[in-house]
């Protein structure tokens, strides 16, 4: 009996850790994924829901959308896949490619500019939180602010050129490669089957393994803006709102750490970029 | 033509950004691991390796590589596998479990400790760095050093008691969990087949999704130390040197971005868990 309780507690214990549940009083409040603003991506092994995002990064959600509108991303592949790194897919090299666009990977700030503070003094940037869901680095001290290369966000790839970027696009899949900031534009985020983003097919192989075939790689089976998705497949995802008492709650119990299970606690500290924004599924009727 | 070149160049200049190749004049230095050091786990989807630690958790690694020698975590399961989180494993709460160890989070560091320091003021420890391929936080003021959770360590789990781990154990799958450094026992760390761990099946259903069934649950097929696997199906696996002059040269590198690719610098700070360190397999004849 010993032993099924310190499994069951171990576990709970880590979870709590993780929602940070216990010590939170307000009710969570949650928002719609606007269908317009989403895209439903299929893959061989399962779908996953993209919430975009036009505040920040207005040109590059205006031509992807029109992209997958057109369905321009069916059947594109995940050629450049690199375990704890990005998951990258676009056209083929024969494809008729997209417009360049000027980069978004920062705006300026205005005294009236706003966002759910988590953090002072991360490593990259003067101040950490969230708006709209989204985890946001922002210096006060150059009014400016951009959206962090958290893990699960949509940014556009591009070449050396900062005006570059067109149609290809990557998924973060590891630690969060905050280096990226500011110098390539986070225009998306994944709300939904993240596993699925970490289940792609990697591309790059170890030295000394053998090459993965082309015919592995993983393909975008289907990609539309969920609004075009008929009715009944679609799927409607529901977020945490970031600016919510109950948001606030929970940071604040995340850096305090109340449970038991941390009987020594960890320096009041929280790393943005592992603090987790909730999503859930709402049944259609 | 220009695209070709633009994709090309987009995942050369990415990839450079990642294994920080350009400006590195010193070759990379590799070590075998110890075939009596590694254990081989063996999933449904594909192969492990794991690099212990005894230098840091002598009676971890103990335990757990007699309970592996043993064939204790045969068709164990994955029963508690959070996106973004860990992966854990054990076996069943009807088996009987292993002593229960005192914790070793972190140790006392003397005079003569050192490591490979990557950065100061890390968001969670006065330094950070490597030692014997392990990512290393470190505080100087308080002479105490610990394995920080970055992503693809080995930890035991355990109850609210600081000295009740003794056989489950997680693997950490997302952003750093660094609030776990030092009440944790970290151990070891993946080598081979980090994308296999995170293919394993998540078991945490998203608030209005099905649950996922218990069958469904990730086996564990084998579990063996690397030394008692027939020589034929060994996988000897060699990680870069992080004590040597080529991998300070990447870290210098990483932290300059001197690639045209970068064409604003990012600030000269590297997140430890960020800064990968290579494996690659040797082929046996």
């Amino acid at each position: 009996m010993k032993l099924i309780a310190k499994v069951c507690c171990t576990a709970l214990s880590v979870l709590a850790g993780l929602t940070g549940s216990s010590g939170v009083n307000a009710e969570t409040q949650w928002r719609s994924v606007d269908s317009n603003n989403a895209v439903l991506m299929t893959l061989p092994h399962g779908k996953v829901v993209i919430e975009l995002a036009p505040q920040f990064s207005p040109k590059h959600v205006a031509q992807f959308s029109k992209l997958v509108a057109g369905g321009f991303y069916n059947n594109n592949k995940f050629y450049r896949v690199i375990d704890g790194f990005v998951a990258q897919g676009g056209p083929s090299e024969e494809a008729t490619d997209a417009p360049e666009l000027n980069i978004e990977g920062e705006w300026k700030t205005n005294d009236a500019w706003a966002f759910a503070k988590v953090q002072d003094n991360d490593l990259f940037a003067e101040q950490t939180g969230f708006k709209d869901g989204f985890a946001i680095a922002y210096n006060p001290s150059e009014k400016a602010a951009w959206l962090a290369h958290c893990p699960g966000v949509l940014a556009m790839a591009r070449g050396n050129e900062p005006n570059s970027a067109s149609s290809h696009f990557y998924f973060t899949i590891g630690q969060a490669p905050r280096y990226l900031d500011r110098i390539m534009t986070v225009f998306g985020r994944v709300v939904y089957g993240m596993n699925n983003i970490q289940a792609i097919q990697r591309t790059q192989a170890l030295e000394g393994e053998a090459a993965i075939p082309e015919n592995d790689y993983t393909a975008i089976l289907d990609m539309k803006m969920m609004s075009a998705v008929p009715k009944a497949e679609q799927l409607q995802v529901e977020v945490e709102v970031t600016e919510s008492k109950a948001f606030a709650e929970k940071v604040a119990n995340r850096r305090a750490r109340p449970e038991a299970f941390f009987y020594k606690k960890p320096p009041p500290v929280l790393d943005v970029c592992q603090v987790p924004v909730k999503s859930r599924l709402v049944k259609t009727k």
